[in-house]
């Protein structure tokens, strides 16, 4: 009888009609017992593409999500709890500095994350350059390392919303991938499973974000704020700026040593900017009254940072890994650069090795591109604009190939017109 | 890599784009190799459900469910071939009288025909009332057939256009099956492969048909009669009323009875009409100048009959078989007739056991109901309305229950509001 009710739910959102929480429960439990065929919840997944969900759907969607698996409970970490969330973009490791930073000033911040896929690179993965550095915790070191450090990045436990793993895996063979209600709801499905009290999102807006257009962007970031205000999650959403990379370095090895001088109280300014600035909003939300600028001049973000690595037996001192093989490429034009496009730079620091194209490959800690130029630089030809590190040299051609056209370089007098950095705050009303 | 590809042409057709000759070749022919999975078709035929195609799109991806199997060949058949396709309705059992009738005009009648699933019959049912009649025929045999007695009634070759089976039982399981360009491609890839030269559609409309809405009726017949042109079969379709039952038998033997009723001479004239009309169009089509109401006059019709049956080991003399229980359901009210809904009654015969719920089940030969009474007609309280008749007498309750308030009962001075029988006519320009 299972086939006829699947097939009365696809008909009733194929028709545009609104499903039901009884109908949503249903669906999703079905499906994560295997009691809903894949042809059918990718025929209904198309169906809400197309036709879109209202808010109620989108939530009672996600709590299905969030029930299809367990809830943690952080309420004995003995600090008020605030995560962040980013939806992707290139050189994007402010996750890196931001949970030690947000943790000296008082949170505890339970920085699931989860491995990359395709050029936006992974947390997880940038983590285990650090020799040592382990991603699996148990739900109890977890709680207690956030109760004495007040930071932890790990993996998230696979009994987190278990039907969000199912559902994109098969959003991502048929095309099902790019539906706002889906995204927000496989996004605030884990992060509300995994009991933050609070929630900051970075959205990003641009050509090396999924979301290339500002519109969506701030659509997307609507609807999880509400999600997370419907399900009793103080959240806010910060949109940024994802047309250039963010930093310097593009990689896992790179982007390490790229947050350690952030924490060190250098760092290129753009990464300290968009730090302090979700510092700042989490710290709103988690009721505190730190000035997360302050704190990081302080050296006790650093502190924190130590920690935090040590605790999950990495060696904060250890060398980074180094790659086998590096290559530059040079401006062929002298003038100022108008523009490096940030999708062309992850995607070529992808096929250097940083990333992995299936689920199942390794990436490489050296791999990865120092980007040596940005927007406004005034460049002569022959100068260095980028530094690729690889440890399979046979690597270098396609990424070479992905470089051409990345950097714009225009005359002195164009203007070089660059979005701001944070370019909206969406907050709870 | 066929994954990417998948996801590519699911992309496309999501995006509202036109999809290529060449994605359509390639997404039928892997699709039906096994090479795209059921949950990514699904994915493209939701999409195409509600983004529709355009008219090249419907034209290629007919030709490629065609190419998917065997064509036909009919030139050695020596008579002009024409065949006759109805979306099915209750009480349709004209494919019966028609295919002699056209035979006994000249004409060669392939007429390739399924079994019912649902409550609208199907012609091999019917005809296996017939002691020791058989669906299944080699090529060479229906070939042979068509040469001597102009007419074959049988089942389709299983290597006609297979990728259609595969995705007729995927569109029934994710709510697929209401697409136009779908239903259009369906059932004319079966039809040109079959190898007729010319084709007539009897598109129902009402609420015993598929297509309960004038428009979108029309908008099928349209699409299919363009797919005929566009492929050299000259193609007309007849918009023909179903909102009321056709004739008098609703059932199997019932029918077949009803059928020979007409062949004789005699039979309900709303029968007769519709028989004559469709074997007018196809007559004209075929090129003959064969008057068809004569022809049925003259008897010939019914030696056509009697010789197609026998060729095929069908006794045109054997009794048909009888049902084991029958009941009357009453008029509780006088007046005047002004509806006989055709869905109730055609859902009523199926509950009987006329009809099968899965394509495993067998249909009982005896099953189905005579509707005594018809729009217009005086009955007075008390007046039997339907006879019901079933070899499992525990089915009456339900098929009773699908009987209450199928027939509308007015004052003398109400009219009668019934629409003509041929609403339109849709020939190729």
């Amino acid at each position: 009888m299972s086939g006829f009710a699947a097939v009365d739910v696809i008909r009733t959102k194929r028709d545009r009609g609104e499903l039901s929480g009884e109908q949503i429960d249903w669906v999703i439990g079905a499906y994560t017992r295997g009691e809903v065929a894949e042809e059918q919840m990718s025929a209904l997944l198309m169906a809400i593409l197309l036709n879109g969900m209202t808010g109620a759907e989108i939530a009672h969607w996600t709590t299905a999500m969030i029930n299809s698996g367990i809830r943690m409970d952080l309420s004995r970490v003995g600090r008020p709890t605030v995560d962040k969330h980013s939806t992707g973009g290139v050189g994007d490791k402010i996750s890196l500095p931001l949970a030690p930073l947000v943790a000296a000033c008082g949170a505890a911040v339970p920085q699931l994350s989860g491995r990359g896929l395709g050029h936006t690179g992974g947390t997880l993965d940038k983590m285990e350059s650090i020799a040592g550095w382990r991603a699996t915790m148990s739900p109890a070191e977890m709680i207690a390392q956030l109760s004495s450090v007040g930071a932890v990045i790990c993996a998230a436990s696979a009994d987190l919303a278990p039907a969000d793993r199912k559902l994109y895996a098969l959003r991502d063979v048929t095309g099902t991938v790019e539906s706002i209600p889906m995204i927000a709801a496989s996004i605030m499905s884990k992060k509300i499973a995994e009991g933050t009290a609070s929630l900051v999102l970075d959205v990003k807006v641009g050509s090396g974000a999924f979301m290339k257009d500002a519109g969506r962007a701030a659509e997307l970031a609507r609807t999880m704020v509400e999600l997370g205000a419907r399900a009793g999650v103080r959240t806010s959403a910060l949109l940024t700026d994802m047309s250039t990379p963010l930093g310097r370095a593009v990689g896992n090895a790179v982007e390490v040593a790229e947050s350690v001088e952030v924490l060190a109280g250098g760092g290129p300014a753009d990464v300290v900017e968009l730090t302090v600035a979700l510092a700042r909003e989490m710290v709103a939300l988690a009721g505190l009254d730190a000035d997360p600028a302050a704190v990081l001049a302080s050296g006790r973000a650093m502190d924190s940072w130590r920690a935090m690595v040590a605790a999950q037996g990495g060696d904060p001192d250890a060398a980074l890994p180094t790659p086998r093989y590096t290559e530059q490429v040079s401006a062929d034009e002298s003038g100022v650069i108008q523009r490096v496009d940030a999708l062309a730079v992850g995607v070529a620091a992808w096929r250097l090795g940083a990333g992995r194209e299936r689920r199942e490959h390794d990436v490489q800690a050296a791999a990865g591109i120092l980007c040596l130029v940005t927007p406004g630089d005034t460049v002569t030809v022959g100068q260095p604009l980028f530094e690729l590190h690889t440890d399979t040299a046979d690597r270098f051609p396609a990424a070479l190939a992905n470089l051409a056209g990345a950097v714009v370089v225009g005359s002195p007098d164009d203007a070089v017109e660059r979005p701001p950095l944070v370019m909206d705050v969406i907050r709870q009303h």
